[in-house]
Formats: structure tokens, C-alpha cells, sequence
């Protein structure tokens, strides 16, 4: 180790919470984790790092070899692909709650590229973390602030995927927790998660955003820790997916990186890994990072397109890829801030378009739940629109595991799903549709099944 | 490297399909993996090891050390936690089929530890697979050797897990898959995995020992490869998950490994792995492997007890645990095997200490399917029995994810499973019950559900 190595692992000592809109900085945050003065969003700061910056060219490499060195350790934060990358974390003195998460592969699409219309498609499967979404990453980071800080409650308000989450990881760390979830509103395998994992699980009539609004609310009033994205701690954990997809690019920066937008916080943490990978010099430029949102659920676009990015246009969401059916992004001005540091645009997709791009990763062997498939549908639009270049590398982040929503698989392939879709819809749909076949329990019977397939994919 | 390196890398050069009964050597097996001669099950051997094992002790240290070393690559053989034990597989010239399988954490199970009076718990999680299952490791050896025996299409019978893993991997090579249920005994999740992944489903009005009938048959008849566990490339692939197991322990043997059983591929694999291991002295004893069954499909146990462990008792199975519902096990004897090597014990457990078990897991942040959650119902019989003793080193083999089956943690959360359950039962079942709460929309509504938790908390 060289002499910068010290100072390097001297980075995370101090963090601040630093408001992105009028700087106010502070040492700890109010319940509801809004700015005291302007009541804006807060965001994670180092301020050891301006101090240090002349050091940034040896950090670089030695950062690289120690986080590369960690992952022959089974140590509990070594092992972790959050808590690896440490230096660039707030630092927790009482030890990590931890569910060894992180360490998720980047897998090919061949298929999928080829209907995209590109050379090549990477996919970074964030759905392959413990509980099956990228939400471990962040959840580990702000648990453990959380547990820190003496707290014994903590609290999130979710789709599904927050609160499968957050149960794990409080029970892990000996937390109890309590879950606010739109009645009828989340898929069966992320609410069968947070009973299992003990959380305390209130169904309200409301939606997300209703949600949402009662929690923060309620821990201004009760000593409960805030778990929903506005807790900039769950996005300082969801941007070391971006330290470790580079990583395993070996730190070629790709051209282009697309993520689905639901409430903004994980494009938001995603493009504040990058921003710190450049300023730190680990990386030699920014890719373009861009978001795909539903067109039931797409407040960033419109916030774009009707509000110029200076105000948020909130909407009414409906779509069935449950995890960004959120209508009132919190992060919404983080997004946009990466969008244009980035050089990244925000589209939509229809819900056909959602259905047939999550089939088609599935036919790679990879699969996810929708709300992941609209990276991909989205990629299809900008690679219509000439943004995307066919030779230019491309990486999708898929949010959720395939079994995060099997509701949604099993009725797209038994025809539930989309029953108005307009004729070419209904086409590409039914390409990729296979309901299970009742065969009679004889050989014979099987053995036409197999044939007749055999003898359409040879007519093909 | 020393010069003991060279020789290991050799080392899986050459393999043999040998008979467990009769000790018939084959080059290649015939298409239902049966001896040719008397009948019985195959397994693969390596006869290079025998000349060599003079080198032993060189490669132990050598072996460990390359191992080690391969977890810091992103290279597809390395990064995949199967392959990178590969001198102790069979070599696949034509490249390996891979999802980045197995590299599965070993988790703390403090809260299940003191419920089952032993002081310390560990749990390697095999649901943390890519499909959520251990059946990936085998499959990714398997599926490549069918590959590169020049099969286009590919077929198993199952209870779920197993087609859904085939299907990813067959997805994954370019091959066809074929797969037999049985009608409506399957759990959602995982029929939903085949599908997507593209395979040809038949759902036959049979059990799973009827699916496994039929689909044997089909394969002499037609040119498709079986993938069932009788396959004994399967049974290659998962031990490596005893070799994992022990790395992640530093090479200490614990005392106690325990595995559920249902088809007994998996314990009989563990073995196969473990015995390797100190054969090539990697290990200096071997653990006692256990495994457990639910009460109602409890072949082995019968097996052991009515027929001596000589013959197989088969049994009608019926089980809330489907991954295990498998009443005439294919691997008996190999299983039977190794539970005499390693002086393992055979348990069964009933559906409701199955379903308090599962809900013990899940309360320490972890969770399972229902079949991965015997190892523990299963371990608190061997405590109660004097077998497993309070200070020794046990550790569980979770095969399957909480999310491959959120209708059973569902229907035990809103009291639909097990309505019968005897009144001591009950009770049990009942401190891990929480259905949801439908909560007006409001912060005072939720904060006095809130308060009313922390009160009956304190109670306690």
C-alpha cells in the first residue's frame, strides 16, 4: 500500500447532509429528511474530499486494487458489494446490517440486442441482491444509520419492493418495522416478503403517494426512522451499483447506461456514483445515463417536457409494472440534474411495449419483473430516434427479480394481460405467449406436443 | 505455482460414467442415465485422480489457493461459483453455459439458533441462486454437457424448481426446452419461470413420480436430453456447494451440515462433495450430513426404517412443502450412502413444524421456501434426540428463495394454511402470523396501530 492509501481510507470519516438547492449543510437530518430552510431535497456530502483532491490520482488506483483485494474476503462488509466500496460511504461506527448484498452479475442479451438493434446489450441484474431488488443496496446503508442514530422503529411507505427490503434488513439488525402499502395496489410475492420477514403491515386506500404523505406525517410525530428514498443514506448505498458495474467493465466507461424511473431516487444515486467516480478520476468521462418511465406513471417526462425541468408535474400512475407506479416522484430534481450532467434522456413506454420487452428478456434466461423491461423498450425508442448508436455499449439496470411479480408473468401468457391491445400489439404480445399445455399423462400424447413443436420452429 | 499446479489443472481432463451397484465404467451414458446392465444409478468419476493421488497434499494448498484467487476475476468460468472449482468437474470443451450461479452467502441464524438450543446457527443459502433455487448449479454442468453431446432440445419432470432453472440455462445456450408438470401442484412462482424463459410446458393430470415415468420413456424414443436429477452431471455441479460451504468456513469442518430431502439428488451430491474433498485431503474428516423430509413424503425415512436402507419404500407424497412432494426418490441409494459415510441421521418433520420453522427463518431477516425450512424444523428434533449437540457447529443448506412460493406465506400469514392444526399447534403458528391491517387512510389511524405494536412489544 502507498502513502495515499492512508489518507484514502481516511475519505469517509466525515460526511455532511448538504440541501442540492439553497447548500444549507448539516450534521443530521430532521425526521422527515427535508432541508430546514428551503425544504428541499438532501443529499450525502464528503467534505474531506475538497480538502484531498490533490491526492485524487493515487487514490484512484490504490482504490481500485483494495476495493479488487476485498473480494476474495468473506468478511461481512468485504463481502458486501455495497460496504466494499466503503470509502465512498458514510462511515458507521456500530457495524454494518448486512444481508451480503451487492456482488450482482452483468449478464449478456443477445436476444434482446437484437431486437433493440444494437451490437451488443449488457444487463446489470440489481434484481439479484438478497431480497430480489436493487433496494438492498440503499437499504443496508440507511439501516445501519438508522440503527446508529438509537432508533428502533423504522418505517417505509412502498410498492412492494421498499418494504421487502426494509423488513429484512430490520430484522437482521433486531429493528422493528412498519410498512404502509396501497391496498390492492402490490404484487403477492413483495407483501408475502415483508409478513415474513415481521414487518408490521398496514394496507390504506390510498395510493403510493397517499402513502407516503400519511408516514411523513407520522415521523414528525412518533420517533420512527424514514425509510422511503427521501433518505439520501438509501441512495448513497444504490450508487455503488455504478462503482461496480464499472468495475466489472473494467472501468471502460460504457456509452450508455438505462434505468427505469419510478420515484427518481435510483437514477438520482446511480448518476451521483458516476459524478463521484469521475471528480475522484476513477473513471475518464460520464456515460449517458437515461430513464424510461411507464406513460401511466410518467411524471419525469412530462415534468420535462410541460414543466421544463423547473417544476414538477405530478400525475395520477397506472400501470401494471407495480414498482414505478409512483405519480409524484420525490427525487424528481436529482433526476433531472443527472440528466444533464449526463448528456441522458427521459422517455416512456406503453404497456405492450413493457409486456414484450420483459418476455424478451426472459428469452435471453434472464428474466425480471416489468418494471425492469422498460429499460429495454425504451432503449428500442432511442435507438429509433438515432440517440443510440447500433455499435455504441449499452447497459441495462434490471431493478427486480422475474419472481418479484409472477402474477404478471403467468397472466401475460395466459392472455389476462392486455386484453384491448390493438391489433399489431396483440401480435407482438402473442409471439412470445406460451400458456402451460393440458396433456394427457400418456407418452404418446407428449411426444405430438413435442413434434408439433418442433415442426413450427423448423417452419419458422 | 508450484509444479503440482499443472498436474491439477489435468486433473478433470478425463471422466467416467461408473454404476453405484455394479461398478460398470461408461464413456457416455444411454439416455435415461441408467446402468446398462443391472439398472442402477451412474455417477461420475474421475479415474486420473487415482494415479495421482501421490500429489494430493501439493494440491490441496494449490487447489485453495487457485480457487481463492479466480474470485476477484469477472471471467464467465471464474465468476461462476460452480466452475470455479472446475479441476474437480468434468471439462466442457465447447464452453460452459453459465447465469454467475452458486458464490451463495452463508447467513447468521441467531433467533432460529436459540429456538433450536444450539449456539450458534448457519445457513448457506442456495435460493440465492440466479433462478432462486440450488438447482442451478447442477444445471449449468449438465446443460453444458448437453450441449456439447450436440442436443438441440433438453427436458425434465418437476416439481417446479427444476424446469425453471432448465429453462434459464436452455434460454441461455440456444437450446429447446421441454417440461412436465404435475396439473395444479406446482407453486405459481416457478411455473411462471418456465414460461417466461420460453419453455415448452404440458401440464400432465399425474404426480411428479408419473411426470418423471412418462418423460423417461420419451427420451429413448426421441432425440432430447434429461435433466433430471438422475442425470448425473446434475449431482457434479451441486457439490460444489460443500466446496463452497467449506472455503467460506476456512476450510474448518462444521460438525452438522442438514439438507432437506425429496428426490435426495442434493444430499447425495453434498456428499459426493464432502467425500471428495477429504479424499483429496482438502478437509481433514468429513461433517455428519443429515436429512430431513416432511412427514408426508418421507421415502428415505421408511427406506431406512421399514427396508433397512436395502430397498426403496416408495410413498404417496403430499406435502405443503412442493419442492419436496416426491414420493419414490430416484438418488435413495446414493443418499442412503452417504448418510452411512458421514454417520448423518434421517428425520421427518410435519406441516406445521414445517410452516413455523419457515416463519423462524424469515424472522431473522432471511427467509425460504417451505421445503428449505425442514433443515431446521428438522434440526430441533436432532437436538431434542441428543444428536446434535448444543455447542457444535451445524449449519443448514436453504435450498429455495422466500419468493418461489408466496402463496404458502400468504395463506400462512392470513391462518389458510394448516386450518386444522391441533390447539398446541396453533398457538405456535400463531406467534408468526401477521396478516396485513386495513387501516383507514389517516396518521392517526396508523400511528395508534403503531402505538397498540409497540405496547403489546413491551408486554412481552
Amino acid at each position: 500500500m502507498t502513502s495515499g492509501t492512508k489518507a484514502k481510507i481516511e475519505m469517509s470519516a466525515g460526511h455532511a447532509l448538504r440541501c442540492i438547492e439553497c447548500g444549507e449543510e448539516l450534521e443530521r437530518a430532521a425526521a422527515e429528511f427535508r432541508c430546514p430552510r428551503c425544504g428541499d431535497l438532501l443529499e450525502v456530502v464528503y467534505p474531506a474530499w475538497a480538502e484531498s483532491e490533490a491526492q485524487t490520482l493515487v487514490w484512484a488506483s490504490d482504490l481500485k486494487a483494495t476495493w479488487r483485494e476485498r473480494r476474495v474476503s468473506f468478511q461481512s462488509q468485504d463481502a458486501s458489494g455495497v460496504w466494499r466500496f466503503r470509502e465512498l460511504l458514510p462511515r458507521v461506527a456500530e457495524g454494518v446490517i448486512s444481508l451480503r448484498e451487492g456482488n450482482t452479475p452483468v449478464f449478456e442479451l443477445p436476444g434482446s440486442a437484437r431486437s433493440a438493434g444494437v451490437g451488443r446489450l449488457l444487463a446489470k441484474h440489481q434484481g439479484m441482491n438478497p431480497t430480489g431488488s436493487f433496494k438492498d443496496t440503499g437499504m443496508t446503508v440507511a439501516i445501519s444509520v438508522a440503527r446508529q442514530e438509537g432508533f428502533s422503529w423504522v418505517a417505509c411507505a412502498s410498492t412492494g419492493n421498499t418494504s421487502a427490503s426494509m423488513a429484512a434488513y430490520a430484522a437482521q439488525g433486531g429493528l422493528r418495522s412498519l410498512v404502509l402499502i396501497p391496498a390492492g395496489k402490490i404484487a403477492w410475492g413483495k407483501l408475502s416478503q415483508a409478513l415474513d420477514y415481521g414487518a408490521l403491515t398496514c394496507q390504506l386506500d390510498t395510493d403510493f403517494d397517499g402513502c407516503l404523505r400519511i408516514l411523513t406525517e407520522l415521523v414528525r410525530r412518533h420517533p420512527i426512522y424514514l425509510l422511503n428514498s427521501i433518505n439520501p443514506y438509501r441512495l448513497e448505498g444504490q450508487k455503488t451499483a455504478a462503482i461496480e458495474l464499472l468495475e466489472q467493465l473494467d472501468w471502460q466507461v460504457p456509452e450508455h447506461i438505462i434505468v427505469p424511473g419510478g420515484n427518481l431516487g435510483n437514477c438520482s444515486a446511480l448518476g451521483k456514483g458516476l459524478e463521484e467516480l469521475r471528480r475522484l478520476d476513477l473513471i475518464a468521462r460520464l456515460p449517458k445515463l437515461s430513464v424510461i418511465q411507464a406513460e401511466g406513471a410518467n411524471a419525469l417526462v412530462r415534468t420535462l417536457r410541460e414543466g421544463g425541468g423547473k417544476r414538477l408535474v405530478a400525475v395520477q400512475a397506472e400501470t401494471a409494472a407495480t414498482a414505478i407506479r409512483i405519480g409524484n416522484p420525490v427525487s424528481w430534481k436529482k433526476a433531472v440534474r443527472v440528466l444533464e450532467a449526463t448528456g441522458g434522456r427521459c422517455e416512456q413506454v406503453s404497456e405492450a411495449e413493457i409486456a414484450v420487452a420483459k418476455a424478451e428478456i426472459g428469452r435471453d434466461g434472464v428474466g425480471c419483473e416489468p418494471a425492469s423491461a422498460v429499460t429495454l423498450a425504451g432503449l428500442k425508442k432511442l435507438v429509433r430516434q438515432g440517440f443510440v448508436q447500433p455499435q455504441e455499449q449499452v447497459v441495462l439496470i434490471l431493478t427486480g427479480h422475474l419472481l418479484k411479480d409472477p402474477e404478471y408473468t403467468l397472466k401475460f401468457h395466459r392472455r389476462e394481460l392486455l386484453p384491448d391491445a390493438a391489433e399489431g400489439e396483440r401480435r407482438s404480445l402473442d409471439t412470445y405467449r406460451r400458456a402451460p399445455l393440458e396433456v394427457e399423462a400418456k407418452v404418446e400424447a407428449v411426444l405430438r406436443v413435442l413434434e408439433q413443436a418442433e415442426k413450427s420452429h423448423g417452419a419458422k
